[in-house]
């Protein structure tokens, strides 16, 4: 282990050490160490145990040959990813019309597909955007947290990861990221640079591109020369960026005012409808993710589009544009004749931003982005793939973004195996869950992390958190909140009696919490083996 | 105005007074009494104001006469009222499943039928289940809190009150109640003694029930014989009640153990349907109100049904129940062949109690049963007409339950002409809003009430308080909790942007603002026309 990953296993070594004082609460923690409840199977040493489902994998498999037979090739790949869109804003997950912005598009898509209502983003942007492209928790490969404007890191993360689109594009996929990337900007770190064949969007979010031109919202720096120089100088890039792996990378129009930044979204969504259409009469199979760059903050209305929400809040308006284009995305899918041949994967980054509010979201759980409650990590999944996902589906078992990468994999044929055996991986995959009409989940646990803090699991229905991020504002996060450890013994919540996370049963539950405090000891010491990467973030 | 009511009327006053002082952060309060936001009219000095919908008024009244030549028969109406099921506990409204207790048919009703996102009891039992059933705030027909074990009234306010099923009979119903009543057990106060033909049920709520029984749970009680005898002194009936209007009123079974009460809605479900079955062939058609014992606290699960949730807990395993029975009901009107010819309106009676966690539900919403945060009054309403109601139709216009009367009266061909103009009604008439394709509420403003205490107004989206229920507990309501004016001015809220009333907007909005608290005053007015009765209670 070098000096530099030593301050971060020195964190996870200080939780291990509040664990070793939560085990005076449990009678059985060495027979909870081997994990009554515990259903999981370490298949390698380097991977996240799963839950072995032998038959529903069989049949999955053979669904999956089946289609292969029909249509010659590999199946796509869709993924659309929304930024801090909270769990609660679509109406299939209770908001939609009954909070000012009908969501008629993703309502569809989870009536006709797989609503997921477990499933996890990490607590932030960045984590989650590249987890989902490694496979690997953000401490593992140092990207703990945004990027942001003036951010120097002294490693490049990417220069020793395997990424999903480098994996898929040597498996014979053509690749594109379309929208928000937000893991790095400068050479060696774009998403042309570390696996996608094409890149067509904005390094940043939203806020940070349109602070420099919104007067309105920062006086004090767009009307005030000096400053705006300096923030010019750190400012990351505000122009449409087009790239290609190994070829050029074209600046295109620039962010000049808050309209230009409202209708952002729109051209996005035109790209990525063009290139769905190109590459669907491809030879190759494609997987293309879709990046909004709305809902962050700060969103602007698309001024093209007139009023499309009943709220009218700028918010409210991003909601509804999502919608739209989501809705224009599937019927680009359908239009190419590749909906039946392709994986749809709605989601968020994280929860909602409250600090922004009210150009923030809803969620119905406690807490906010940027929180290990469930507010800030309990996101909207759909998987929706006409013919292979039976329509209707909903479903509570555990799904975590990472493992979108082990699906991927699956889907393309590329085996596990030819993942290197020098570093943890994360992810399970959850191919035969999302793809049986009866699918049961893979993943045993879920872990939450506050960057290099290991905050709490789930495990079924129990949560327990060792740590917990609490608003010192009267209700909103980030901005102001300390990270604090909990008291005598672990939050726990059954979360199925209190979704909000308010009632802590406490250790009168020993059993349970003995078996996920086990996991999370066994979870922390996978950084012995495998120590995390540090990048001067 | 006699002596009793004075002291209501004094506090109605001091309200009014409180209002007086917000009104100095209204530029136009007077151009605010002229209501420039309100599109309500007043068509009689004792009706709630309506909005006007002539169109969708004069269509629905087509279907409506097309349908009777069809039948030859006024449509028949079966309201299933859920005993504290709070707004988030069905799937389909944002739990279910992911709580850990799946719903299927209250699922596949709203799917069928018309969803409601905005539809509001009032904070507790009794004052809902009487104000459906008269057309009339709580405070106006006396019945402001439930009436309990112990509890005698002066006046029977049902004296002078004329009941739905009383109109409905007149009209030519057969008029049911099956289960839970909770408006008073005395003569004279009874299902059968107010209208109903029929009662097959119980009076009061099954906590009062099974408490003389529930050894484990109440054991200073139930193992102390002189507790017990004193209790039984005052304890309301606990044998299942069948009785008729101008008839004999039989006890059948005793509620004699915590199983006994498990079993009693799969009871009084078969009753329902056999009742459900010999109605639909006789000449006259029918309103039943069924109303579930569960799922109010203490909650015992059915030992014959098995366990029927993933979660296990009584109060899952409540919910589940309901879900079966409610499945069932609809099953008997498609069996008797009358699900063309029945208005299905599914609900529940307020929010969630939350002193009775884990024996307690699930909203998204601030607070609980008891209070008027939207927690404690926004209720899951489900309207299903098997050919009169699009599927898949979803709302979030204003809609009281109280509305149900006015409903009812219309469908039955009962004039409002015919109610007396010495009280004032605050239902209005929504079957153009239930029934049209795309139809828009004809009501302008909820108003919450506290028993006697004038709360808080809703108009859109959005809502003014001017007394909030506060817990006093760490998390709890209604055991614990008090009655607070608010601060400097109203607590004002826009419930798209913050449906869990946590971020005010205060008096910026103030045209709203005006709008809202012009409201209310008038709303007060009406009181001093109409002065509220007092029953001792």
């Amino acid at each position: 282990m070098n000096s530099k990953n030593q301050a971060v296993y020195r964190a996870i070594l200080s939780t291990l050490a509040l664990m070793t004082v939560f085990a005076m609460f449990q009678i059985t923690i060495a027979g909870a160490c081997g994990q009554s409840f515990d259903r999981s199977v370490q298949t390698a040493r380097n991977f996240e145990p799963a839950i072995p489902r032998p038959e529903q994998d069989a049949a999955v498999a053979k669904k999956l040959v089946n289609l292969e037979k029909k249509t010659g090739k590999k199946p796509n790949i869709l993924w659309i990813i929304v930024d801090d869109m909270g769990y609660g804003d679509p109406g299939c997950y209770g908001g939609g019309a009954a909070i000012g912005a009908a969501t008629p598009n993703i309502d569809k898509l989870a009536r006709n597909g797989l609503k997921l209502t477990s499933c996890y983003s990490q607590h932030t942007c960045t984590p989650t955007r590249s987890a989902i492209l490694t496979g690997r928790l953000p401490v593992r490969t140092g990207l703990t947290r945004p990027i942001l404007a003036g951010d120097k890191v002294t490693k490049n993360p990417w220069a020793d990861e395997i990424s999903l689109p480098k994996l898929l594009g040597d498996a014979g996929y053509a690749t594109l990221l379309t929208g928000k990337w937000h893991i790095g900007e400068s050479e060696g770190m774009r998403p042309h640079d570390v696996g996608f064949d094409e890149f067509y969007g904005y390094y940043p979010a939203q806020k940070e591109l349109s602070q420099g031109v919104d007067g309105r919202r920062y006086p004090d720096l767009v009307h005030d020369s000096e400053k705006l120089a300096a923030f010019k100088e750190i400012a990351p890039a505000n122009h449409l960026t087009h790239g290609f792996k190994e070829g050029e990378t074209k600046l295109l129009a620039e962010i000049q005012s808050t309209e230009d930044m409202g209708r952002a979204d729109k051209e996005l969504a035109n790209y990525t409808i063009r290139r769905i259409k190109e590459l669907a009469v491809g030879d190759k199979p494609f997987f293309i993710e879709h990046c909004f760059m709305k809902v962050h903050a700060d969103n602007f209305p698309n001024p093209d589009l007139g009023f499309l929400s009943s709220s009218k809040y700028a918010y409210k308006e991003a909601i509804a544009e999502v919608d739209l284009h989501t809705g224009e995305l599937i019927k680009a899918l359908d239009e190419a004749g590749v909906l039946e041949n392709t994986l749809v994967f709605f989601t968020s980054d994280n929860g909602p931003q409250m600090d922004a509010w009210p150009d923030g979201g809803y969620t119905p759980f406690r807490g906010a982005k940027g929180t290990t409650f469930e507010g800030g990590c309990r996101v909207p999944g759909i998987a929706y793939w006409k013919g292979m996902i039976q329509p209707g589906h909903e479903s509570d078992e555990l799904f975590d973004l990472m493992d979108l990468f082990g699906t991927a994999l699956k889907l393309a044929g590329v085996s596990a195996d030819k993942l290197p055996d020098d570093r943890y991986y994360d992810f399970v995959d959850q191919t035969s869950f999302l793809l049986h009409d009866e699918g049961k989940s893979a993943r045993e646990a879920v872990y939450y992390w506050w960057g290099t803090e290991l905050m709490a699991c789930r495990m079924r229905e129990y949560k327990a958190h060792i740590k917990v991020v609490l608003p010192q504002s009267t209700h909103m996060h980030i901005d102001m909140s300390t990270i604090q450890n909990v008291g005598v013994a672990p939050w726990f919540f059954n979360l199925y009696l209190d979704p909000k996370e308010q009632l802590p049963v406490g250790h009168r539950r020993n059993a349970w919490l003995a078996t996920v405090t086990g996991k999370l000891k066994t979870h922390g010491a996978t950084f012995k083996k495998y120590p995390p990467k540090k990048i001067g973030l």
